[in-house]
């Protein structure tokens, strides 16, 4: 179907059909009865008949059901237009990869392209044609349960992961049925709601909006993602739902977003709680004028259509426009040759959880994992004897938040994977997360003398971070905390493995535990992967994409922070009027870019920048392993502008690579730097080359800087 | 000196003698050498000569000594030009009032105008012309050590305290030698420092800046006040000392500022940290072209000023209409006609800490005093045997930051105030701060068998707060709050007086204190104000003006919070979706405007609310005291703004009265809402009056919203 033919069905369609492209329905009024993904408690009014002019769905499906909704779909379809399945397929479908947060951590964009790649052949084989993923959003709060949906701190990195999730959702041709639609989200400013609260307003500056939060979107539009989703929360004072300049100037006009804007779960009725409208047609009249296309989860759009054309005839062009953005989509997914898409139930069961998706897991959630302590204790000998214990001991729960079609019984826990990998396990002792008996942990202790090693398995509860699981305390549960402590008291060396979503203050643990493995959720093979990295079988690689603070006190802590006229770095004689705590230090527990590794990594320089014909500069680097152990080093390159129009950050994350090298080997590396790095939104004068001197960095974290170059860009 | 003598003078000068003019240098410089009031070690280069064409200096100072300094720089002067003598009064000079956020409390702006009054005559008496007050900073975060300096969360309050102040000190007429001319600060954001770290960057939009931020500032222009601070900071990205659209078009153009805009401590030099300013010269231009017009506590301006001069003739402009300002500021002082001001040792003498303002700061330590929390303890009798304990038990050291002349051997310990009120003392313990040794506590458990209450000072010692004072936790230190457990668990009653310049988390001591006094840092009446509110012999009448939170994990917490979608508030049927914390309420512990008393209040509503001819409305109410003591009711009057074009904040605090009610006592009284309460600036409109449907309330505090009005605005 061609645009032409769209726009002369677009002619044919009532104000209801229309309107009715615009509405997208949970799968639960059409029989699909297992409990909601997300969202409250919407009240739904439109009737048995109605429902079936719904453009989309969303929530839980299958094959079969697919087949069957869509079926009766288009034998009502008066002018015959399939339905879109749309669904939060966020790091895995029925195969669960790392959480997102962790999947940043890996630093390699191409296993974050493999996650959206496995999830669009699953999700897809399921009966999906759209997943509302990546999110991009920025995150600087811990305290914000959805963190853990993220790629981190950097907008740089939550660019290049978008991206890459949008390819491999997408591919190159949505005609493809193994294809999934992908949704950048949520536009914008989610991840900044105020004290870390869900749904929370935020207050940003058009200068960090631009430098900070906009990049990552503008990279999925880069890659053609086909649709936005926008945010729910108030930015500035203006619901995203409804903020005209967000949505229409800045997300068409100056990034250039051609696709769909969809709203966010019942966002458009929820207008009326921000106090922007009156009633529900008011509330939709405005969310249509503002630039959404599709009312998600509510009908407010649909039942008060008429009377808004009524009263604001030039609508009906708004209107028309987004039936054609939502046509074009089912257009360009193929629905409109076969509404089913190829979908059967023999193909599903094939695709789910094969084999080779299983693999994909398991090196995402090695390559995720960070490795934040180890005093010389890890990795562990085969037959080192082992007392497994903590919460997450024989859990497959593990998958992690946002994993809705995962299933418990396909993870491998951390007792499968050491068995897997052929660990001496002397016992195991399950405990609960928030509560842990004095007796169970007297059991423990007494296990433990027969051990050389306890494995402990702490963190949060999964519910603890998610959509709605913001914290004011990003703590360890106390008892787990208080088994460690108990356990070290008495002699006993300890491995943690934590599991969790979001930074956690560390403090309660650090000084007691012998080695900390930070796994994330890491999803399905989390067992398997866990194995491999406590007995070196895979030296950790993982870095953190997001700081791990000195509790909730210090938030936000983030390494590309701006500069002050007091910097205590700086001004170290100076007792006390400089920018500082006196309680604690400036900078986090735990630093963007650290992560450890069995072996050890040296970064020299090769000789200075050199700028290629093409603009670019390419940065000579020695890379070295200099430990016993293969490797992968994540070199990161960073830099300062010394002195500007305005007061840029103390530092920024600008490139980096991530490299095997094998025990002993040096290697002569070549680190590009796009022209486009040089760029920079300035109050009043938008995006500039920022010439003049920089200093560039490179280093395996974002604290220690002993490898610099200065350049002046012109 | 008029306006056209001022501008021959100017045309006399030489390009140094003018940059003198905007230097302002600190008084060790020239003989007074106790420690500086604060500030950076600042690198001064000019020379003995040089010095004497300072046109302002600041720090410490006396009758004599300023006499001494003026005499030595009239004599020196080649044109006759007195210099100007500055410094940070506060709260009080020799007297010392509690700090700032403490007088919010009051609710009383005319105790505002009190203490800055008696500073005045004090601080004019001691050779000074100008005082770096009032701090109208909005503040949000209590880690932020100068929340004490500020007059809490809320604009307008900050606005009228700000604008009683001004009027303080400087009367109607700087002529009068008893009166200073005031400096507004800082403009602007300052309070907004991320983290609460002192001097760190803020990100503020302009929706934020317009409502909450810009008013206080605006509210001391139209008092006519002669001085604005620029702030220290960042926000968005340009150092305040460097913002030509904050310090030209907005306080200038837009806010209509006509006096002298002075920079902060060293804020010059300081550019060059913040990254906008490659060396001194650069960073002196960029703060003239921006806006500054005197340079604290720095001379880059002065050595550089040649060389700016001529690479930018045109800056002459500039330069000349800032010594314009300055030297019309020493005109409107009086210091040409007496450049001693009528300054001596004998007035100074007489002036200082007199029994008047004894008594006034009495009062107004009275007034600002909170009672939190009261088990039917308080008042005591007088013949009540008391055990008096703690930190602050009898230490004078209860000034608080930012009283840099007060002594504490002026100030009444609590251990002299119960004594002065005939209290009946049965032992003094007086314990450290951060550190109650085992012995001691055992020696309070043994000593509180005798008397029938424990009276506890607790709280922060004073450097924890004021400037650099930032802090990630807003604690009671542990030594303390162990001491109260313990006390509790032997069964002891125990009346907690608190001392503290910032909101703190009370939960440490809420649960085991029977009553709990919030003192805040009183001043040099302390110890009197405590025994008078302890005994009963005034009615405890403050309000909280600033949110008390759960600990910094739910910081920000302010009583006029955005709005969301989805507030816990609303969806109590909604198990997890909807704007809250899994782990603590949204609600802080004591809330914006709470405040207890030792008898009961009660407000209803008289009918409806009246317009009147001039615009103005009037709100009818019945207030009665219900209890058995004599008392002041505040009653605040909240407007909440049903639909708006942006999303406003669930409640704002538009005007209060503060009233005597006799016990027992029913009064009709009328409250009067100005016309401009309905003004709002709105992106893309600017100031508009809202019209539309509001809720108006009357209450004690911003939680209980029982008597209200629905209103039409047109």
């Amino acid at each position: 179907m061609d645009n032409n033919q769209i726009r002369a069905l677009i002619g044919k369609m009532t104000p209801e059909e229309k309107a009715g492209q615009l509405t997208q329905l949970p799968t639960r009024l059409f029989g699909n009865n297992e409990s909601e993904l997300t969202g409250t408690d919407n009240r739904l009014r439109i009737t048995d008949e109605e429902k079936w002019l719904a453009g989309s769905l969303l929530g839980r499906l299958d094959a079969n059901s697919m087949r069957h909704i869509q079926k009766e779909n288009m034998s009502r379809s008066r002018l015959g237009i399939p339905m879109m399945f749309m669904t939060d397929i966020i790091h895995g479908y029925r195969t669960i990869f790392p959480v997102p947060l962790a999947l940043s951590c890996s630093f390699d964009t191409s296993l974050a392209w493999r996650c959206a790649r496995c999830s669009a052949e699953e999700g897809s084989a399921a009966g999906y044609q759209v997943t509302f993923s990546p999110m991009v959003d920025l995150v600087r709060d811990p305290r914000w349960g959805r963190v853990m949906e993220s790629f981190g701190e950097d907008s740089k990195l939550s660019c290049e992961f978008g991206r890459a999730m949008v390819q491999g959702y997408q591919g190159n041709d949505l005609k493809n049925p193994s294809t999934l639609a992908a949704c950048a989200k949520h536009f914008v400013g989610y991840g900044a709601a105020e004290g870390g609260r869900d749904y929370n307003q935020a207050d940003l500056s058009d200068y960090t909006l631009y430098n900070q939060y906009f990049p990552s979107f503008q990279g999925c539009i880069v890659n053609n993602v086909k649709l936005v989703m926008a945010a729910f929360e108030s930015v500035n004072g203006i619901p995203a739902t409804a903020n005209k300049r967000f949505l229409k100037k800045i997300l068409r006009e100056e990034l250039g977003f051609n696709g769909i804007i969809i709203s966010d779960w019942n966002a458009l009725p929820e207008l009326i709680c921000h106090g922007v409208a009156e009633n529900e047609k008011d509330a939709a009249e405005l969310a249509l004028k503002s630039g959404i296309q599709i009312e998600m989860a509510s009908d407010i759009i649909f039942k008060h259509i008429r009377l808004i054309l009524e009263e604001n005839p030039d609508l009906e062009k708004i209107l028309d426009e987004a039936v054609e953005k939502v046509l074009t989509l089912k257009a360009e997914l193929g629905l409109f040759e076969d509404p089913y898409r190829g979908v059967s139930r023999e193909n599903e069961q094939k695709t789910l959880i094969s084999i080779e998706k299983r693999r994909a897991a398991l090196i995402a959630a090695q390559e995720s994992s960070v490795l934040l302590k180890n005093e010389g204790i890890l990795p562990l000998k085969k037959d080192c004897p082992i007392v497994l214990t903590g919460p997450y001991a024989d859990s497959g729960d593990i998958l992690g938040p946002w994993s809705v079609d995962g299933r418990i019984e396909d993870a491998v826990s951390v007792l499968e994977g050491l068995k897997n990998r052929g660990g001496k396990i002397i016992d195991v002792i399950q405990t609960g997360s928030e509560n842990i008996a004095p007796e169970m942990t007297e059991s423990i202790l007494s296990s433990a003398k027969q051990a050389d090693i306890v494995l402990l398995t702490l963190g949060e509860p999964v519910s603890w971070s998610g959509e709605a699981g913001s914290r004011s305390l990003i703590e360890i549960p106390k008892d787990q905390c208080k088994l460690l402590q108990k356990l070290h008291k008495n002699g006993v060396k300890t491995v943690v493995l934590l599991f969790n979503g979001r930074p956690l203050d560390l403090r309660s643990i650090l000084p007691w535990a012998d080695a900390i493995l930070e796994m994330w959720f890491p999803g399905t093979e989390g067992g398997n992967a866990a194995a491999d990295l406590v007995y070196g079988n895979v030296n950790p690689s993982g870095h953190l994409t997001m700081s791990f603070p000195y509790g909730s006190g210090q938030i936000p802590v983030y390494y590309n922070r701006g500069r002050t006229g007091r910097p205590a770095e700086y001004l170290q004689s100076e007792p006390r009027y400089k920018s500082q705590y006196l309680d604690i230090p400036n900078e986090p527990l735990y630093s963007f870019g650290f992560g450890m590794s069995y072996t050890e990594y040296c970064v020299r320089k090769n000789g200075e920048i050199k700028k290629k014909g093409n603009g670019n500069y390419v940065i000579p680097i020695y890379v070295s392993n200099i430990g016993n152990m293969d490797g992968k080093i994540v070199v990161q390159i960073y830099i300062h502008k010394i002195k500007s129009i305005i007061s840029r950050p103390v530092q920024e994350l600008v490139t980096w690579e991530k490299i095997l090298l094998k025990a002993g080997e040096e290697r002569k590396i070549e680190i590009v730097l796009n022209s486009d790095v040089w760029n920079y939104w300035i109050p009043g004068e938008g995006w500039t080359k920022d010439i003049g001197d920089y200093i560039i960095t490179a280093s395996t974290d974002s604290q220690h800087k002993d490898v610099k170059w200065e350049l002046t860009v012109k």
